[in-house]
C-alpha cells in the first residue's frame, strides 16, 4: 500500500528497520539532526500528503531529547498534509511518573500524552505501559501490546533441568508474573519487602514455595536493576536452585549492569524495546525481538483489524 | 504580596537571583533534579496553592532539557492550583524555526507555544523574540521586552572618540539597527550580502557610509558569530575606524568564541539573558544584565500595570 509510510527517528533504529523489513516496507526516508546549538533539525524527504504514517520511537534516554524529536516530527508530518500520525513507542519514558505520588508532583506520562496529542498525534501503539491506566491519559485511539507472550514463547522452548516458578520482585508486580505463570502452566511467588522498623534494612520474605526449583523473575522496566538483584540473591539464599530474570523494557542505567554481573542471576532476558549498545551486552543477557508484534500490530491497525487477537 | 511566588528552573540561576534580589523575593523553594537514567524529577517545596507564580527559565542549550523541565514545572504548579503561571523566557528557544522555509519542516516555534499552553501556561513573557510575530503563536497573553534601550544605555555612557554608525549585518535585521540608531542618533548602515553565481563566494556590500566611523554592528542573536564576524571585517577593510558588536542573546554555539576572538570586533556587547559560563568571558565581552528590565516587567504585570511603558 503506497499509503502506508513509516518513518523512524533517533532512539532505536536497529528495531525501527527490523520493523520495517516485516511490514514489507521500506523506512521514509527522513534526516533528524541537530544545529550548531543543539537544537532538532527536521527533513522529510519524500511526499507525505494523504499517507498513513507510522512513526517509530523509544522515549528511552536520552528521553528529553528523544520526546523533543517526536514531538518536531509530529508537527512536520501534520504540516506536510499526513492523513493519520501513529506514534509506535515500544518504550514509553516517563511512564512511571503517572500519579502524585507526593504533594506538589507533577504526573508527566498525562503530560507526555497530552503533548503528543498538541502536537497532532492520531495514534498511539504502545508497549507493556508501566501501568495500564495510561492508555487513559489518551483522548485518541491507543493500542497496547504485551511483551509476557515473547518472554513466555522464549522460557517455553528452553529446556529447565526441574521445575519452575515465576516470581514477582514486588507486590505491585503479580498480575504480569501470573500471566507468564499461566503461559508457561507454573505456580507464582512473590516477594514481600517489609521494613520492620525505620532506618533498619528491608526483610525479604517470600510468599510462595521456591525451595529447590528454578526460580524465573519477571519485571517491566529493569532501571538501576537493585530491586531484581536482590530478589535474586534472596531467592538463591532461600534454597531456591537457578535464578532467570526477564523484564521487557531494558532501562539499565547507572548501576545496573555491574550489580547484574554481580548476582546471582543466571540470564537476564529482555527485549529490544530499548536499545541496547554493544559494550553493554555480555553472556548473561539474551535480547528477544519485539519487530514481529509491533510489525504485526502495524499491519493489522493499517488494515483496521483488531490488534488484540495478536495474543493468543 | 505572599502571593506573588518566582521560581527558577536550572537554565539561568544567577539572572534569576538577580531578578529576585530587584522585586525583592525570595526564589521558591523546589528541587529539579534528574532521575538515574535522565527523567527530570520536580519536587516543589512550598505551598503555592492561590499564588501568581512566576518561573524563569532561557530555553538555550541543552534546548530539549529545558524546554521539557519548563513543561513538567508547569505541570506540577498546575496540579498544586496555582492561580496564575506566568513563563519569564529570557531567551526562546526555537524562534529562528518560525516558518516554512521548505516543504516538509515542522515550526517548532509555534508548536513550543502550544505545549507551553497545553501544559497550563496562563502568561508568557518574553524578551527580543527572533521574529515578533511569534506572539501571535499563542493564545494566552504574552508580554514582548526589548533589548535594545539596555545596549543603548550603555553605548549612550561610552565615550566615542569619532562618529559613530549603527550596522544591520543583513537586511533582515534593519530594524532593530534604526532601534539603537534612533536612541543613540547615529545613522544606519547595511551589509548586503549577495551570492554573484551558485558556488561563488559571497560578497559583501555596504550601503550606507562607513569610512572613517566607528561602526556598531547589531543582531538578536550570535550564534556561531559566522555573520557577525564576516561582517565585522568587512566593515574594517571598507575603512570604518573601529567595529563593535552587540546582541540580546549569546547563543555562542561551535566556533563562535575562536571566530570573535579572531576577528575585527574590538568589544561584543551581550546581556545575560543566556547565562555565560565563566570559561568562555574573555576580554573582549561585556555583558549587561537584563534583570531590572525584566524584574520590573513581573512588577507590573503583577500589578496589572502596562508593560510597554517600560521602554521609555
Ligand atoms: N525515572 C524514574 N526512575 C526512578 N524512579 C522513578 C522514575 N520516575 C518516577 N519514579 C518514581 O517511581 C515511583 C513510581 O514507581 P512504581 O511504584 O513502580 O509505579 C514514584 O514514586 C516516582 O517518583
Ligand atoms: N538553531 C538554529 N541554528 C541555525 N539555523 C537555524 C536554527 N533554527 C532554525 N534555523 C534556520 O534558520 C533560518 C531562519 O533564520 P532567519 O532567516 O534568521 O529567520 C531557517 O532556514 C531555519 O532552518
Amino acid at each position: 500500500d503506497p499509503n502506508l509510510k513509516v518513518f523512524s527517528l533517533n532512539s532505536n533504529l536497529p528495531l525501527a528497520r527490523e520493523i520495517a523489513k516485516v511490514i514489507g516496507v521500506d523506512l521514509g526516508k527522513s534526516s533528524v539532526t541537530r544545529f550548531s546549538d543543539g537544537e532538532i533539525q527536521i527533513n522529510i524527504e519524500e511526499s507525505i500528503r494523504g499517507c498513513d504514517v507510522y512513526v517509530i520511537q523509544s522515549t528511552s534516554s536520552p528521553v528529553n531529547e528523544n520526546i523533543m524529536e517526536l514531538l518536531i516530527m509530529i508537527d512536520a508530518l501534520k504540516r506536510a498534509s499526513a492523513k493519520t500520525i501513529n506514534i509506535v513507542m515500544p518504550y514509553y519514558g516517563y511512564a512511571r511518573q503517572d500519579r502524585k505520588a507526593r504533594a506538589r508532583e507533577p504526573i508527566t506520562a498525562k503530560l507526555v500524552a497530552n503533548l503528543l496529542e498538541t502536537a497532532g498525534a492520531t495514534r498511539v501503539i504502545c508497549l507493556d505501559l508501566h501501568a495500564p491506566q495510561i492508555q487513559g491519559f489518551f483522548e485518541i485511539p491507543t493500542d497496547h501490546l504485551m511483551g509476557v507472550p515473547i518472554l513466555a514463547e522464549y522460557f517455553k522452548k528452553r529446556e529447565f533441568n526441574g521445575d519452575i516458578v515465576i516470581v514477582s520482585p514486588d507486590h505491585g508486580g503479580v498480575t504480569r508474573a501470573r500471566k507468564l505463570a499461566e503461559r508457561l502452566k507454573a505456580p507464582i511467588a512473590i516477594i514481600d519487602k517489609r521494613r520492620p522498623r525505620p532506618n533498619v534494612a528491608e526483610v525479604m520474605n517470600i510468599v510462595g514455595n521456591i525451595e529447590g526449583k528454578i526460580a524465573i523473575l519477571i519485571d517491566d522496566i529493569i532501571d538501576t536493576a537493585g530491586t531484581i538483584t536482590l530478589a535474586a540473591n534472596a531467592l538463591v539464599e532461600n534454597g531456591a536452585k537457578e535464578v532467570y530474570a526477564c523484564c521487557t523494557h531494558p532501562v539499565l542505567s547507572g548501576p545496573a549492569m555491574e550489580r547484574i554481573q554481580n548476582s546471582k542471576i543466571k540470564e537476564l532476558v529482555i527485549t529490544n524495546s530499548i536499545v541496547m549498545p554493544e559494550e553493554k551486552k555480555t553472556d548473561k543477557i539474551i535480547q528477544l525481538s519485539v519487530a514481529p508484534l509491533m510489525g504485526e500490530a502495524i499491519i493489522r491497525v493499517h488494515e483496521e483489524q483488531s490488534v488484540s487477537t495478536l495474543f493468543d
